[in-house]
């Protein structure tokens, strides 16, 4: 069955919400809210062989996407993956070592840039695109009915930060001084990741994802002028590709630690909804942001961990600043792996009780 | 002698900057640079026996402060010494680590808290004390008449930061997670380092700093609410303080990665000028800060690093930005130690010329 995607969903408040109106409560989902802090996802994690095995095994990876909304009711599934398959569905290397993070071969010269295979990525994704279609077809069956199925990349700039470290990096100087030190490599880096990002989500897309995002978790990083080329060129250039072949599915940029430049991305990139950071303030950043792009965010992770008043004051502060506008409500950054399950019920209450 | 400080020495363009004119060229020097880039200073450093004997002598401590001026020419010259000798003066344990950066017993109850001993702070500082005294006079001495001699702390939160994890963090998450879960013990340690930043300070101006810069490395990782009370308001007590005793002096403040906060630290908290970081548009905060505020920043210190096209485009931006109001050109973060010394030649030459 074909999925018509010209028509929005507004039966589905997240897709209401980044279609521009005002629900309240907000619908609410939490980044990471598939993972480690949740014991039948430790379960399903412990019986698969690595990290890797786990995203592109569409049963499990299915399963552990689904978990979060059994438990909390979420208005979002987010298919269960990392932001690292796409290097790896290009050819790049890519292992996760305990404790340690993502590992990878540095890629800093144009040898490194020729190895990628673009042409890999169809098959590649192949489980990835399996996952996405059992999780719609799982949300289905099990009745929820409201909840809208996400799909996600990695930004380029963020999925070049990983390739060209090899890993992750206090500050990304590597990168950055790659970008000084040979625009053109970097920027040919930035651009064939681009392209495979919108195949990647188109994909995604056509097997049911009912919106996606991109995760620019490093995007604050950067200077001006490069967050100009490197984050919001790039966004614009995914964000029309898409709307030429899925008009009506929402996208979401989450250019993290952005700081004064969320408003460009605002206007510049076409989003239907940006991700806002811990850090940055809701209250301002709804001021900065034209109403019809929906904002995401920001409750601090730790907050959410250490509960009580943090929690209750913290969702208090966030539901103020979204009132009166699209919003979804979400963490700033993802749910840390030491977060009780019991106090993440206590937000989602919290929230549908917004008066 | 004791030095008159009611009056502003127009003379140097630092402090004139500071005072609220738009000097152009604009005044130059850059954060870290004094430091490993230099060869007299490693020279220098291979005699002390550890880093914290270096900032405690106060001839060689002098002689490093005096280096780049020596060089480059710079507008300013800062007391070399490190945003953790003020914990260590209280009688917190600090080590360096070759390639590890700082070491510190983790502060993390009221017991750590209690350790914490401000009578000891007159004591420990005098060295310091003594190479502000002779940078000083080394200046005058060497006949460097317009360059303007900047003492420093860090701003409590970020010191704090290093007290509460023990060293340096990725994300500081047990500094915000105490800041959480027990904001009264995290208050008071912010409320006794802001105490014995004041008097650290003031000690400073008295023994002959011209200016005075808090560094608040840190500060981009609070959520807003934290940070009005543990950078905003540490801040504007600090400024209030001194200004009571030496209303002539000027106090940098430099909220790093602040993004879209830096507009409440001009507003809040009666600084002279701000700090600009890397990532932040210097235009869109020009917009942000009132002109009585003078902006300092933001060339990325990779852009140097790199030099060329890089340096050139990147010294362009900068100088088009802080155009026509208070404003003093400097990196967005430290001098990097693999920075070629004849590039931060070139930066300065640049930045002389521009017309």
């Amino acid at each position: 069955m074909e999925i018509d995607r010209t028509v929005v969903r507004q039966d589905k408040p997240l897709l209401a919400a980044l279609g521009g109106a005002a629900i309240w409560p907000p619908p609410v989902w939490l980044m990471r809210q598939a993972g480690r802090y949740l014991p039948e996802y430790r379960a399903i994690r412990a019986g698969a062989a690595d990290f890797i095995a786990l995203c592109t095994s569409p049963d499990l990876a299915a399963e552990v996407t689904l978990q979060p909304i059994r438990r909390f009711g979420f208005d979002a599934a987010i298919l269960f993956s990392d932001i690292l398959m796409l290097p790896w569905a290009l050819g790049h290397g890519l292992a996760f070592r305990e404790g340690e993070g993502p590992v990878l071969p540095p890629l800093r010269d144009a040898a490194g840039l020729a190895r990628l295979d673009p042409s890999r990525l169809t098959g590649a994704i192949t489980p990835i695109l399996e996952t996405v279609r059992r999780a719609r077809a799982g949300l289905a069956a099990e009745g929820f009915d409201r909840t809208a199925l996400i799909g996600f990349a990695g930004a380029p700039f963020t999925v070049a930060c990983y390739m060209i470290e090899g890993g992750g990096s206090k500050d990304f100087a590597a990168t950055r001084t790659l970008a000084y030190a040979d625009p053109a490599l970097f920027g040919a880096l930035i651009d064939l990741l681009t392209e495979a990002t919108i195949a990647y989500l188109a994909a995604q897309v056509a097997a049911g994802a009912e919106a996606v995002m991109l995760f620019d978790s490093w995007a604050g990083v950067l200077a001006p002028d490069l967050f100009r080329a490197h984050v919001v060129a790039p966004l614009r250039r995914i964000v029309a590709t898409l709307k030429t072949r899925f008009p009506a599915v929402p996208v979401i940029g989450f250019p993290r630690m952005a700081g004064m430049m969320l408003g460009v991305c605002a206007r510049d990139t076409g989003v239907d909804g940006l991700g806002v950071d811990t850090a940055a303030d809701l209250a301002v950043a709804a001021a900065l942001v034209p109403a019809r792009v929906a904002l995401q965010g920001n409750l601090d992770p730790l907050a959410l961990a250490v509960g009580g008043p943090a929690l209750a004051r913290g969702v208090e502060t966030v539901l103020r600043a979204g009132r009166g506008r699209p919003f979804v409500f979400n963490l700033g950054h993802g749910v840390v792996p030491h977060t009780p399950p019991e106090h993440v019920a206590e937000l989602v209450r919290r929230v549908r009780a917004a008066g």
